[in-house]
């Protein structure tokens, strides 16, 4: 599928928004919905999901709407979280260990194939099932089993070297955990799961 | 200070980063900064900075700079984050305990004061030196404490059932982390912290 850089970040999310909808509808056994079900349970507007979809195709036929399982494997495709795909972890902290117990990104198709951390008496053991390795051997993982994404949970301090080595290694992909903006060449894609200022925004608008 | 409804969530997020940004050049000992300083640092244009900054007065001095002393200190107050906020933590699995030692919260004066959890092995143990409460005793404290805000961390099945619940006790604003959608009263402030998301954005950008 074409790369469509041209639409943002906003449209993509929300895009995963509606699949989980979707994924909602076809546990309860629903097979067609409108767009103006989506609005009571997701606070967005119609028009708004109507424009989303228009980025992609034409979906849904006026007067009948949208059959869920045509349009669930739809944006699936669109989104590439139709096959899976195998992500490293870098720093495997309390903050790590819990994101390899994460439903959600088993949802879309996500494992954790591989972990990493500097810390010797981490190094060799097994969480969760995986093997953590030293980050100083991520060279031969990261290379040997082609990961292109890492979830990196270093603290802040670590954050951006951390980075640079990973990306060195062949990183596309960062999400990144640490409250810190990583400075990485144009071609890495990084988001930012920023936890703090996501609270920094409730305390602004509640005072 | 007058409540502000018409900046947006991404000014309010800027500025969180631009406070950590002041707080590293407060550590190196760096007195005054430009606007284009913060480029270089943040991936942010410098006529974004001074926009953003523009809708909470007149800051810096043309051809000077900006103090950073005064600046740290300005953006604090503007944000709210000057005095120490209480919040609780709503659900203590792996997730919810690795919250208990994120050091971003602590930079933006938060602290967790109380822990619920509706498992009856958790509950009385203590996490991190706090007690975890039963949530069905979130009722006497939470008013007892006068917590307005809560961190979210239930499994998806439970989230929009358990946020009912504490903005039944006075919960105002809601730091989501289950990947699901929250319907709720419109004076209720929610957040997402949208780990899928992100990472389906990057998947979707990489493909």
């Amino acid at each position: 599928m074409e790369k469509k850089r041209n639409i943002s970040n906003e449209t993509i999310k929300r895009m995963i928004v509606y699949l989980r909808y979707l994924d909602m509808l076809k546990k309860k056994g629903v097979k067609v919905f409108s767009s103006t079900d989506i609005t009571s349970f997701l606070n967005i507007q119609p028009s708004q999901f109507r424009k989303d979809l228009s980025f992609f195709g034409e979906f849904g036929k006026r007067g009948v709407g949208y059959n869920v399982d045509d349009l669930y494997k739809a944006i699936r495709i669109i989104l590439g979280v139709n096959t899976e795909k195998e992500v490293a972890l870098v720093g495997v902290g309390k903050l790590g260990s819990a994101l390899m117990q994460y439903s959600g990104f088993l949802k879309i198709n996500v494992t954790i194939v591989a972990c990493f951390d500097k810390n010797p008496n981490k190094v060799g053991t097994i969480i969760e099932g995986k093997k953590i390795y030293d980050i100083n051997d991520a060279n031969k993982v990261i290379k040997k089993l082609g990961i292109k994404i890492a979830l990196l949970c270093v603290p802040v301090e670590e954050a951006q070297k951390t980075a640079e080595h990973i990306v060195s290694l062949g990183i596309k992909g960062i999400l990144n955990f640490a409250p810190t903006t990583l400075v990485l060449p144009n071609y890495v894609y990084v988001s930012n799961v920023d936890m703090a200022s996501e609270l920094g925004n409730i305390i602004y608008y509640l005072q």
